[in-house]
């Protein structure tokens, strides 16, 4: 049995939300109109529970009919960890010992697209790069959150290609926000599967092809920090809440690591997979002209 | 004549806002319940007319009945600038030149608190420290603004002591999200001033003050990015929208920078204040145990 699947999606110009079956898509928003959006399911904990009620609906559209969000269209954070699979730190060819605690940034719901939708590439640089990455999404709002009790919060799991502008990340003096944060240069989806046990993330296989050819490849098991780790240190400083997003870094391979560099352009399709995931699926466009 | 004052605050459990006059304040939020809050306000381009509205009505509350909150309780993005006024890129030592683009970052809303609240000193380091800002807050989207257009795009204004957890925004290898984003660790308030017009802003005295004596001083005049700068900079990789929060960089002499280092502690009183916006005074406590 495949995993459940819960997507944002939009049909007709309406935002919804609803469960991915073998054969099309139940509307779930329109039968549980209490919850806005999943966020608000999520908030309920009632993730688990709506991914099972859905089996009992029919399909209210075909595949082909919808549109993907990204999952939670607007999480209070999303939050990405840096540097994160063994030889990432030694790209950065600074001399610097593995650091102890995890680099984090911050990345608005806009720059990301869902499933399906371009990539939009920017008139400002040609270094459009891809970074597949697992998503962790909070289910339960907690501050001082132990390693022990870390896996506990998660309520689902979801796939980024956390789609960068390489040459401004570094444009300024420190931090990388612009860099990460063009409109529309990432992805997130394709929906959320619910998160059972520790099992399903301990050790899964991480890939990223771009037109069919592989360019990253690892496993979470590899991570230099854990999910427990993460989600403890980054609950030291802020509250966690639930619908928060946590992008938990990318395997060494991206486009800047090539020489010379191989940046993403217009027609590429990058595929993120992850084992009981699923696969996130984007072409490239070039910014329309104002 | 004094400036309107546009706030955010609770009475009796409630998040309201409204006008502060000079004797009490006047509860728009039950007059427009059109708008939630002032970021919906804001949307709507009302907020200088519900500032002369005001005068019409009675104070609802005295000042000392209500708690400030932050004036939006929940922008689309806050967006820091990290150093930009003179005398600042030095104080890194790092022999670089001034940088060419601003340095920026991200605070989540839940690292601030209402002006009188006390910023609250986590019990993972003393080194609570302080940093005046003036903030600016957008009332148009836009994208890929001009610098020659950018004011036009400015809603209003307010204050922000940037708090920060110094040796926390160099605990991991880039990035300083962590040291900036502790649970209520800085301040944005006490209100909104609608923005009327370039000289509001363009050459005003920006001051901190710890417990009565001085710490920074400076001009916006003197400011490296000018907020023309940072708005069609920013503007250029995200779509700024209304209500987003800016954050525009403080002078130098925050507690880091004293040898030995003053940090805050429980007790202190600190005072950001700018001509023709305001003052905004905070305490500090320490993080109540769990």
């Amino acid at each position: 049995m495949s995993p459940a699947r819960l997507a944002t999606f939009t049909v007709g110009g309406k935002a919804r939300y609803g469960a991915i079956t073998g054969n099309g898509v139940v509307d779930l928003s329109a039968r549980y109109s209490q919850w806005p959006t999943l966020r608000e399911v999520i908030e309920a904990g009632a993730l688990r529970r709506l991914a099972e009620e859905a089996d009992a609906f029919a399909e209210d559209f075909p595949l082909d009919a919808i549109g993907y969000d990204i999952p939670i269209p607007s999480p209070e954070k999303i939050i990405c960890v840096g540097v994160n699979y063994p030889d990432r730190n030694e790209e950065y060819k600074d001399g610097q010992a593995a650091p102890s605690n995890p680099s984090l940034f911050v990345r608005f719901p806009r720059s990301f697209v869902g499933h399906g939708a371009p990539l939009v590439r920017p008139p400002d640089s040609p270094q459009l790069d891809y970074e597949g990455e697992v998503v962790i999404v909070i289910g339960k709002a907690g501050r001082r959150i132990t390693e022990a009790d870390a896996l506990g919060q998660i309520a689902a799991l979801s796939l980024c290609n956390e789609g960068t502008i390489r040459d401004w990340v570094r444009h300024a003096k420190f931090n990388v926000t612009q860099g990460k944060n063009f409109d529309r240069s990432g992805s997130i989806g394709p929906w959320l599967v619910p998160f059972t046990d520790e099992a399903q993330i301990a050790d899964i296989a991480l890939t990223t092809r771009v037109n069919g050819e592989l360019r990253q490849q690892d496993r979470t098991s590899r991570m230099i920090f854990s999910f427990r780790k993460i989600i403890a240190y980054i609950s030291t400083f802020t509250t966690l809440v639930p619908g928060d997003i946590i992008v938990t870094g990318t395997p060494t391979g991206a486009g800047a690591r090539f020489e010379p560099p191989i940046w993403l352009k217009p027609g590429d399709v990058i595929e993120v997979e992850a084992e009981g995931i699923g696969v996130l699926k984007n072409g490239v466009v070039d910014e329309a002209a104002p």
